[in-house]
């Protein structure tokens, strides 16, 4: 019943695309509501808010991490669907399921901003993070392989390119949940590191 | 006044689909909100919250359960409303009690959640989820007997395929709940079966 | 800044549409977070969980009430836009004033879950729609004295027509807060009869 | 991977456009989660329930304050995108970290209802708003100084005009900061003031 049909094919790329930019966007919306206004009888208001809005930093760096987090799935996400104009059930299942680990993500995220100095909340975290994104190389992936999804052949370098970089970001995510062992906070500055290397590299390569 | 005017069906029809895919996107990100970091003493953090967070487990069964559920329901309103193009306001009353389903099934997710291994959670759910397939049965039904809101004329084995296939999940579903009075566990289990059956058969059928 | 330019108009009005549905969509599927699944002790569940979850009926019907309300909106809403082509700030600013409304109802309508016996819930359930309605007349009533704003002039018989049901509609909610204050179930009743009298009577006069 | 393609620009742009106005939309709808119908036992609801919803005030106010600010923030948007056809990938970074801004804004609205006639929520306030205009002046900065990025060039008048109101309204935010350690009452006055002044002079200038 999916079977694309002359002239309806855009439009119907278009609602797939619609409807995971409904869920990115509720996702990295719904993430400020694990910042909680801390309860302060009203007469210590001014003496203790200080100190309890301080406390809340590992909240603050969770809601960050998360957005920029989701941010750069969207971004991946928008680059491998501008190429793609068809669509079957096998990518539409595939586009579900990533959408659920990026529904998911503020879960570990709350875990991350109420126990973030231990490492289980950090493996789950990298874990999530990681599953999603070899999520999305595996729909770019199965596309790549399937011209008809696209609007013209892929340059097989780039296809490479972006295979090498969609397992390799994944990798360091699990490599941090190894290192989240021994220490959580570099654990953590590995994510950043990524992060800022990531988007660089892109810009270098496709300037 | 929603009488169609030349030229502008198109778009009514797609601000109708707008805001369904906003009310599935939605429905599918707060699922996330059910699963809540548990609440444990920082001292207790490593030898407590492995366990606490095992325990959750019907709640992440639940979040699978209604994001597989309202994608499946998604994938057959944009089966369904592919070949809509014009619309009544029949159709948009029985597209908006659709809509007040999937946005309901937050709400039991909850209570399975919560309560999954009793009998009563997971009537409810069955029976939520058999009346919102009933709806899109409803509406298909309806849009195939006006062939002035379709493209084209539909294929008569084709419409009864749909028609059959959107009596038996619901109908399972029922059955499902009169299940549960012996097994809850088994109950569960069908609706798993049930769902990989129809996407299989839904593959064979349109290939 | 917001002059509109030749062949833009209708891509800026699509994003106001967008904006809008976008609200719509969320203030109905938050209604349900309202309705919580009941703190049972797990060896009461099978005794204590079917009486807890009867007594939540208020909650129901609130759910339903608001769906149904804010539904109504948008069908409202949807009909105004459609013969709409250009804008003006002040268009924009009415529209932003309904969706603060609109945004607003979850509310009113956890109030009446709560309170939906007390006269006072009831009341500030009925001044906020009466609110949201007036708007919407407002919106429609200026954008029908600016030709300019609108695709064809308007027949001057549906816009009276429109006026005076969009006076009406708000006067009833506002006489059944005075009723609220002799019988709360009558004052809910009549928002009930008012809304199937309101679809019936537009079914009748533009089939 | 970004680069523009011949004829997809206005699509890119549009799936930009979209995920921004998610933002917007989820943003102001999901402060009404924060007004929170009081607790009262039921035989008291009647006594005191009046005084219980008067005192959420602060609520109310930070509910409006929010909602014009984010709509304001919409409505600059919304001019500054008009123009823009193309866009880079500093364009998107720029419009993702003012888009962290827009969905943080339920956090200090939440603590401006809280403890909003103490200093340091409403310094909070003020900085939030001021780093998100002061992030909508560098994207329309950004995107003027790059005319392919732009469907025309940009009358300087008009640039200048935008980057100066763009300066001065943060300006305004942060002296607000100063006075809220004198009196916090006068700091959001301010707020108001500025707002009405805002919308009046740009009415004025491009009439």
């Amino acid at each position: 019943m999916l079977r694309p049909r002359e002239g309806e094919t855009q439009q119907d790329r278009d609602r797939i695309v619609n409807l995971s930019d409904g869920v990115f966007a509720i996702a990295i919306t719904l993430l400020v509501l694990d910042i909680r206004a801390p309860d302060i009888p009203q007469r210590m208001v001014d003496s203790q808010l200080p100190g309890a809005l301080l406390s809340l930093w590992p909240n603050y760096l969770g809601y960050v991490l998360s957005f920029v987090g989701i941010s750069a799935f969207w971004l991946i996400h928008h680059s491998i669907f501008r190429s793609i104009t068809a669509y079957d059930r096998v990518l539409i299942y595939l586009n579900f399921l990533f959408l659920m680990v990026v529904a998911f993500v503020p879960f570990p995220t709350s875990l991350l901003g109420e126990y973030g100095d231990h490492q289980l909340p950090v493996a789950i975290y990298a874990a999530t993070l990681a599953v999603g994104r070899l999520l999305l190389t595996a729909i770019h992936w199965y596309a790549s392989r399937n011209d008809r999804l696209m609007d013209e052949p892929q340059d097989p370098a780039r296809v490479r390119f972006f295979l090498i970089r969609g397992l390799t970001i994944p990798a360091i995510f699990l490599l941090s949940i190894v290192i989240s062992f021994f220490s959580v906070g570099v654990a953590i500055l590995i994510w950043f590191i990524m992060l800022v290397v990531d988007a660089v590299v892109t810009r270098r390569r496709f300037r």
